[in-house]
């Protein structure tokens, strides 16, 4: 995927810090359902980089089948899919990012760069 | 406690609505530990509310274990002890918010309007 460099997201929750930090979670719901989260990002980055959502969640420790519905969900709540899947055997096919998908994960890693500033200067005063 | 109202807190991530809705979770951390989030805020409050650890637990559907373990966490953490325990009887004697305590509830509370302010505006643009 030129142009299109997977960056991994950084936990905003896991690593010790001395003194008070501020520490968070942050998502997005569409209709009261979840629509893109941490771990919904991070299965579309997976996506793109091994072309299979068998692979992704694997890489992920995710199960398969709930990595599917993660994916089903996300599709149907999105104006238009965030991924596109092409029928495929008994390792489950494969399958990409579309441009929009594309353009929520660029979305999420922007809410969430916006939080860790949030989170990073809400804590001094 | 006079000049001291309870308002219960808010939940920031499960009443459902229309649309994209940015949502989220926040606490703070002390040297890596867990010091103040929402159920150790509601604890608080509910120990405020109620003068005893047990009936606060009880009333959140907490095991006393559990409640007494965040206020021994809680207090161990603070710069000074946030409850102050009398020892009782079979009940769990009763319990007290100090100065610190309710202070630190109010920092906490003026963290969760900052946050909510944060999710409301970050999704429209």
């Amino acid at each position: 995927m030129p142009g299109f460099k997977t960056k991994k997201l950084s936990s905003l929750s896991r690593q010790p810090q001395p003194g008070y930090v501020a520490r968070g979670r942050i998502w997005v719901d569409k209709d009261g359902e979840l629509y893109i989260g941490g771990g919904r990002a991070r299965l579309l980055e997976r996506i793109d980089e091994f072309g299979s959502i068998a692979a992704a969640a694997r890489s992920m420790g995710l199960g398969y089948r709930n990595a599917w519905l993660w994916v089903e969900t996300a599709n149907r709540l999105a104006a238009t899919p965030l991924v596109e899947k092409n029928a495929g055997g008994v390792g489950g096919g494969c399958a990409r990012l579309t441009s929009e998908g594309r353009r929520v994960i660029i979305q999420y890693r922007e809410l969430r760069a916006k939080f860790e500033d949030f989170l990073e200067q809400v804590i001094q005063k």
